[in-house]
């Protein structure tokens, strides 16, 4: 009846039991203090699910990079205030808001000044991101806020 | 190049702006104080998501149905402790923890002292749920804790 592969996978003050930190190389060309954990969906067993959740945490100072794709993005807060650059605007972003992300857009989260928690799922099958060119960069720099917060 | 559609949904202490709580029956025949929230993926817009991600919140004492359907379940805990019965076992769970319900396993999830609160993402095509035929409840019953803590 109940099928094997159910499961809780229990939280540790945002660590989680058997679920590894995915470590990116600590201040990238274009992201900066940001680890991933891939919480359900990823697994053989899980592929019901159309779709991967994950954790990313960004340190204080620190961003994600600045990037687009068509896959869009569902995206829950979890802890934490910081700013997301959205398209051509800014926003700014607390516990438990939700950023939906729609494909081509371009995004980036930046964390302030505490480590900026989120949820971002996606679907299963997605394709790979890609970083603006210059003249795409232009274009999102027009805006003020952008241009300010913007890191490539 | 950002398409119009991204956005972000702000969040007011467990409610959202503009997301309306969907009002259930209080104290159904199956279920007991809960309301839903759907967050993101239900708009035609955002229809790229190939999942929606809803939010649940449970009252204390209150429970949501005992039941069971094909699509899988991934849950996140934004608040509270609770109990969750998951196939033919009962697991504590607490912020952040994640539950992975898969296909065809039986599922109910309880409050405690305290409102629980959980994001429930599923897959934006999926089965209907369907409640345990006398049978199949006591084959769940079987285990004591199971025994004790279903309702139906």
């Amino acid at each position: 009846m109940a099928r094997e592969s159910s499961r809780v996978v229990k939280s540790e003050r945002f660590g989680w039991r058997d679920v590894p930190a995915a470590t990116y190389k600590e201040d990238g060309e274009h992201f900066k203090g940001i680890t991933r954990h891939t919480l359900l969906g990823e697994r053989d067993e899980e592929r019901a699910l159309g779709f991967v959740t994950r954790y990313f945490e960004v340190q204080p100072g620190g961003y994600s990079s600045l990037e687009r794709h068509e896959h869009p993005h569902a995206v829950v807060i979890l802890r934490g205030r910081g700013r997301v650059i959205l398209g051509e605007r800014v926003h700014e972003v607390a516990p438990f808001d939700c950023v939906y992300v729609s494909p081509g857009a371009f995004h980036q989260f930046h964390a302030g000044d505490e480590p900026l928690g989120f949820l971002c799922v996606v679907n299963r099958v997605r394709d790979r991101p890609r970083l603006p060119s210059d003249e795409e960069f232009e274009a999102l720099a027009r805006d003020p806020a952008v241009r300010d917060l913007a890191r490539r």
